[in-house]
């Protein structure tokens, strides 16, 4: 790599959404760019949400989530993908990044022209005893799917233990079942989906345990005890309670990883995450940040938050690379739109829950309704309901929650589109959206939702 | 009906959806207030866009699409509802209305306080010989739809044809595929669907073709030929064919019904219908109007339009009772959002098409793509293909189109948020829609069509 006639280099660091976003717009947008990609794992440009679904076995083949090989960047797309490169040093002055062939062990330095930090999250793991147990795992990278999937394919576990309720825990909760595992669901506030207002998370509840899963909320694991043979054989409750397990899944949030960029004089905010402009540059010249590594400004609160989500990270990337490339693009926020699946059920929501809302001192107030997913006389209808929260002062829209056996994973973008625009009740009150009986009730349940809320004294 | 000593009197003349709609948010807004409302057809408040599923044998019972009958009406809500009651006169001076009960040819009087004209559209009905056959329906009222599936069930049709290629059209039929008769589709203009874009219109005439309904586009009605028994035995062309037939729809469309209201002096239109305020209130003191026999304001071009749809007179009816019933609301307008299913397809659309983006002075431009429905990899995806049109000089969302087997219903719900924040492409670019590989690829169908508007040069 010879650094002397070449032409201007990027380097990106970490090869998933953000990453390979960044790589493959800013080749695009610039034919003569160098890009190579840097990555610690064997496995690049993945669809890390799609994980749940191939440890159920839904998705058969591992290769199926993987969109584009490191093979297919380099002849495709003319970009040089490096796995198993963990790069342990960057230097902003000298403009160049140390990295470490992991199968080598051998030590190698890349100069950069604009680098790109995309090395994601780290997921937070609480401090328990016995938690190196090779019977516990986290989920986040391809590698963990495949180490999971691998683990209840050959070691044939029958009682699973999901530490943590959120989103990914609920994903996985129907994979287990899908696998016909027992599953117990360990969350240590009082509900489950703590982010979501009670009315939510109580219906997810019901599905989970009309599923048989066992639902242990204001429940603390303090020890996974450990059997002869190394692995985890008992959660440990704070009370005192035991619950066998043959497997154990600990999903409790992500948190950024700095770590190099901070070595790097890179700035993180109040979230711990990395700071970065609407064109997705550091305080550092020539350094980029994109993904789960990088804080994103709220567009409701006004705020700076931490939400590590996959399409964030592919429009970060994505706007990184074009303004890399030459263009400019600006990615200005998110509105906290995040929906999932479990079982029947879709879950979805965006926006602040009261909780949030008062805390960045709105007078939040909030309405739940029930109504018909399309005409009640059309075959097949489903009920949803939705929860909308809003400010009295302003009347202006702050969130929406939803859940529904259909209809409630696509509704929850009216509200994503309304919120981007701070709509007020009044403004949405006779939004026009579609209607036709195998779709909607004539008034859709976001509009009543809205009304509900407009009505209210 | 002693008027000396009642409360204020609302008389809605009307019972569907805006007329019933107006009378039960004015009631229980004012619980003083007495509502008459007279219909002229045995049935009220029923649901016309589910005729096609009844017609369709998927909803078995008439009574199916009846949200509220009179006896309802008068003992949960205190709304009386007078039932074959034709009114034939309003005099806004005297402030009366004057009906005849068509069972007993009587004529009475009624004096109003307010009035709420809601007497819906009336079929066009092309001026061909033959038109009056018993065999030749149109298909507007919940009698309209008992009518046609009477003649099914009994007359046991084999061949129909439906004369006009719109969205009512496309849903007539799969209902009539559905009773497994043969269905020919007769449009005078060069395709289907004339308001979509021709990338959208092919794939739902792919659809028709897919199941075996014959479709002759560009091709005129020009009389129906009667057999001996008086009925329509041959469709003849202007071109000489003919084609053989039992049914005949006739389906092109809805003029607003204004006889009753220009009696009255009420004010109407460039698009024949009645002119209203925000409010819903008419030219004429104490007259109000909605539904199909008004104008709406359309929020894309700015100027009126005429859009009979039943979630707009469901809207409407409701900001008139609201304002009656001595509250404050308004109805600012549409953006044209329409959605039908047609066999396995559902299609939507809103805001303007080029050509009529064109007609309103915009400098329209417009791009095609097809998306997964969902992640690629996860089981059942289908594809969805979308339409975005936009203003080249402002590069404002002017309006969308989209067509797939799913997400397409709910997907156009956030163009249509989009269009009442007149939002630009570049708004929308990052639009923070939700993900999950159940429900969308990482780029929504939505963005991505969003951005390759964007990227035309």
């Amino acid at each position: 790599m010879n650094s002397k006639t070449r032409s201007e280099r990027l380097v990106v660091i970490g090869g998933c959404a953000a990453g390979m976003s960044a790589a493959s717009k800013a080749k695009r947008m610039n034919k003569n760019l160098q890009v190579i990609a840097l990555e610690k794992t064997p496995h690049v440009s993945y669809s890390a949400c799609g994980i749940p679904y191939y440890v159920a076995d839904l998705v058969r083949d591992a290769r199926d989530l993987i969109a584009v090989t490191p093979e297919e960047f380099r002849d495709q797309r003319g970009i040089e993908v490096l796995i198993r490169h963990e790069v342990v040093d960057i230097h902003p002055v000298k403009k160049t990044v140390t990295a470490i062939q992991l199968d080598s062990g051998k030590e190698i330095g890349l100069d950069y022209d604009k680098l790109v930090i995309a090395v994601g999250g780290v997921p937070k793991k609480p401090e328990l005893p016995g938690m190196n147990a090779k019977n516990v795992f986290t989920l986040q990278t391809l590698q963990d799917g495949l180490h999971i999937r691998k683990y209840i394919d050959e070691q044939r576990p029958k009682r699973t233990a999901i530490i943590g309720g959120g989103y990914i825990a609920m994903e996985m909760t129907e994979a287990f079942r899908q696998r016909f595992l027992e599953v117990s669901v360990i969350q240590k506030r009082d509900q489950i989906l703590p982010d979501f207002e009670p009315e939510i998370a109580e219906k997810v509840a019901a599905e989970l345990t009309r599923n048989e899963v066992k639902i242990f909320t204001a429940s603390a694991a303090t020890a996974l005890e450990a059997s002869g043979g190394g692995l985890a054989k008992n959660v440990i409750f704070a009370d005192g309670r035991q619950l066998s397990v043959d497997l154990v899944l600990v999903s409790t949030g992500l948190a950024p990883n700095t770590k190099l960029a901070e070595m790097a004089g890179v700035r993180v905010g109040s979230t711990a995450a990395i700071v970065v402009d609407w064109k997705m540059q550091t305080n550092v010249s020539n350094i980029y940040a994109a993904g789960d590594c990088v804080e994103v400004k709220h567009l409701v609160s006004g705020k700076p938050d931490y939400i590590p989500l996959g399409p964030t990270a592919n429009k970060q990337g994505r706007v990184a690379g074009e303004n890399i490339g030459g263009g400019t693009a600006m990615f200005k926020g998110v509105v906290g739109t995040m929906v999932f699946k479990t079982f029947d059920l879709e879950v979805a929501k965006n926006g602040l829950n009261v909780a949030e809302a008062q805390r960045w001192g709105f007078d939040a107030d909030k309405v739940t309704i029930t109504e018909n997913s399309k005409a009640g006389y059309y075959p097949g209808v489903k009920s949803i309901t939705v929860t909308v929260i809003w400010d009295k002062r302003s009347r202006r829209l702050l969130g929406a929650q939803m859940v529904g056996q259909e209809g409630a994973s696509k509704r929850i973008d009216v509200f994503a589109t309304a919120l981007t625009n701070k709509m007020t009740l009044d403004e949405m009150a006779n939004l026009d959206v579609s209607y036709a009986p195998p779709f909607a009730p004539v008034w859709d349940p976001v509009l009543v939702a809205v009304n509900a809320a407009r009505g209210k004294r």
